[in-house]
């Protein structure tokens, strides 16, 4: 990276979103200065909303002072400014594959599968849950056996929807269910522990225990600003 | 394109989503086959239920029999597929920043327009219509004088939110309600000109006064289906 390049990342420790930024910015090898929001639900930093105007939201990545946002848009651009280490495949209908399951994984899969722990009514709880098992059931046939979804080694698939791979048992614990069944979903269970135990993850994963705990105890205050 | 290829768009005659598809297309030259599916609110048809499984709506591109789906995820596969007459910027700064106000453009605007005509309450109407005058205020400020999105030409942009050049007059006399204001954003008034003059879109415009009609009868369907 030329030296005078400058990349800082606005973001939270918790957020899945803002950890598929990280994990590609380690794979590329791009240093980057972590900048943490303090309080994202009541209190964001005058760097976030100077930044992020419309959104108001983590991540931003600034590169030389010019923000990207959202975390698949940061993706792709991560990828074509860093060159080495390819995310994306090279084929146009495989890239549409990845583009259209990560959406997916971020719209439908997170979203039912958040809703399955923080929502306010357990009748809620439990429609979400059933969704977001049918969502997995999608992912397992996509994935069918491959160590990753970009194949052999991790690609752009692999870091968007990376999150599951943590995540999900973090919002089962904190919600006391279940949505992964390994015996159902065997691909799924074993990229998940493909994917935490990569060089390149590892060392970026928060706390599990911690972010359970601080789930626990806000799980209110979430389904209360999400309307869940 | 080479004779043994085979393009065929899923699609119905008033949709956006699809004539955004169609743009794409003949920009590029590729000769395509148009199947409209007759009653998408309620009876979708086999090969539509086939191909898009999941989210079950219009368009889906199918290419020698593989679908793709989304229609800004088409709009890629398309650039990548046939690379004459280049939609998205090189460079890859201005490719985020054309994915973000695409994206920009189909979440935020089109809803609140949308819903400006379609809302059951006047209370929500005036609302959502509030919303839509902000989102282009920042539309304005992103084009700033330049004829196209893309610049002095027609590109990625100018084709996924092209709809706006159109359909946003539609709603608005459908709605009796006004969400664009010349004098407010006149950078916009002249791209909508721009943009339904040029020879690639003007053939693939819906009737605008059929549209109208279509919108009127079917106002309160259209709401209780959208729930708004």
């Amino acid at each position: 990276m030329a030296k005078q390049e400058e990349v800082k990342l606005l973001g939270v420790w918790n957020s899945p979103f803002v950890c598929t930024v990280k994990w590609a910015l380690k794979l590329k090898g791009v240093y980057y200065e972590n900048i943490e929001e303090e309080d994202l639900l009541y209190s964001k930093s005058e760097l976030l909303l100077r930044s992020n105007p419309i959104y108001k939201k983590v991540p931003v990545l600034l590169h030389n002072g010019k923000p990207v946002i959202e975390s698949l848009n940061i993706l792709e651009y991560i990828d074509e400014t860093w060159p080495a280490n390819q995310m994306m495949p090279q084929d146009p209908y495989e890239r549409a594959m990845a583009r259209f399951w990560a959406k997916f994984a971020d719209e439908k899969f997170m979203t039912s599968s958040f809703e399955a722990f923080a929502a306010s009514e357990e009748e809620k709880q439990k429609k979400a849950q059933v969704a977001a098992v049918e969502c997995l059931r999608f992912l397992e046939e996509h994935l069918k056996g491959k160590p990753f979804f970009g194949g052999e080694t991790i690609g752009y698939l692999d870091i968007a929807i990376g999150w599951i791979a943590h995540w999900l048992q973090v919002w089962e614990e904190a919600g006391s269910m279940k949505i992964m069944d390994p015996t159902k979903f065997p691909s799924i269970n074993v990229w998940m522990k493909n994917f935490v135990e990569s060089p390149v993850i590892k060392d970026d994963l928060p706390l599990r225990d911690k972010m359970v705990l601080v789930l626990q105890e806000n799980r209110k205050t979430l389904a209360d600003f999400y309307k869940m």
